[in-house]
């Protein structure tokens, strides 16, 4: 790889850190920015150079934002007495796709000791806060009523699991209703192929027709 | 998409012009970048934006690189009577790790009427001019003996083909021998499902042992 110039080494190394991403895969994206009509590096640097400029979290739920807080959080009509909790922002993304009226909250991760996670790299302390203030950050926004429910959607593995269990324990005695979302089987699922965990959960999560 | 910050949705849109990258290969990326130790948007924002820099093609051989003649065209030990036609500068490198001792022609691309690639569009003619001028470069540098062999290298698919034929076509009054790479079963393949066109190959080109 030596024969390539230096820059050109450079982005296809860069490129390989990104998730799933290996040599073959970095090389093919570096010679297609040189060669493309429809991006170009020059485009595609600068998006990433800018990518954090005036980003943070937002303070209430710690959803990516330019703002202080966050649209949702913003919005009057979303039910602010309920928190779902997720692990990342796009799973924001992917609630907001349902009919879900609450509010949320970013852990930015799981517990993870293996990986160096612990509550403290977590968004868990804001979360605390947030179920002991009744609903509003604890900057000093007037409070409209107290949690009634939190949702803990963590990954069903693992980690996800143990964090969920974490949670519980910290809220417990803040909020009167701490819940988890449904294990069961997934929509064109097959039965057949379907692991004994996942179908345990279907059978213990069954509701009448 | 909307309730992202306008900078990840535009990170996220130049990410799924990459070949292979879809909507949620991209959104995975932008936010490991944000998170990620490894590796951050800036860094990969920098190489991105220098990536053309200072970058040009070999005269010579039209090769990727950053001086005016690429190393294997100044390396006086490769035999520079012998020319590699290749689509792409990777091919270059995939062919480097085999005992190859000649020199290259990089075409940057593949006869293709329906994407808008005629020869112009190639280096098709510094390729001829090349062979025409034996061996070295057109800008006055020293012959130190004709082209012997072009053996061309383009992928075995209808483009590559065509390419195949019309430079064969270009080139049979200049050089003595123009060569095709050999069609045949690809190591560790399984003789009962190669296609009939690879087993045609490998029988014609079949050899004593």
């Amino acid at each position: 790889v030596s024969l390539l110039p230096p820059q050109i080494t450079r982005a296809i190394e860069e490129f390989q850190k990104l998730p799933g991403i290996g040599m073959k895969s970095a090389e093919r994206m570096v010679f297609h920015l040189l060669r493309s009509t429809r991006g170009s590096p020059e485009t595609l640097g600068a998006a990433l150079t800018g990518l954090k400029a005036n980003l943070h979290y937002c303070v209430q739920c710690q959803m990516v934002t330019t703002k202080e807080r966050c649209d949702i959080c913003e919005d009057p009509s979303r039910d602010a007495t309920t928190i779902l909790v997720v692990e990342e922002p796009l799973e924001v993304i992917a609630f907001e796709r349902t009919q879900y009226k609450g509010v949320y909250h970013v852990l930015h991760g799981v517990l993870s000791p293996i990986d160096g996670m612990g509550p403290e790299q977590l968004k868990v302390r804001e979360l605390v806060d947030r179920c002991a203030a009744g609903g509003t950050s604890a900057e000093g926004m007037p409070k409209v009523g107290g949690i009634a429910e939190v949702i803990v959607a963590t990954d069903p593995d693992v980690e996800g699991e143990a964090t969920a269990s974490y949670l519980r324990e910290k809220l417990k005695n803040l909020v009167p209703k701490v819940t988890r979302l449904a294990h069961g089987l997934p929509m064109g699922a097959d039965i057949e192929f379907a692991d004994q965990v996942t179908l345990k959960g279907a059978l213990d999560g069954r509701r009448s027709l």
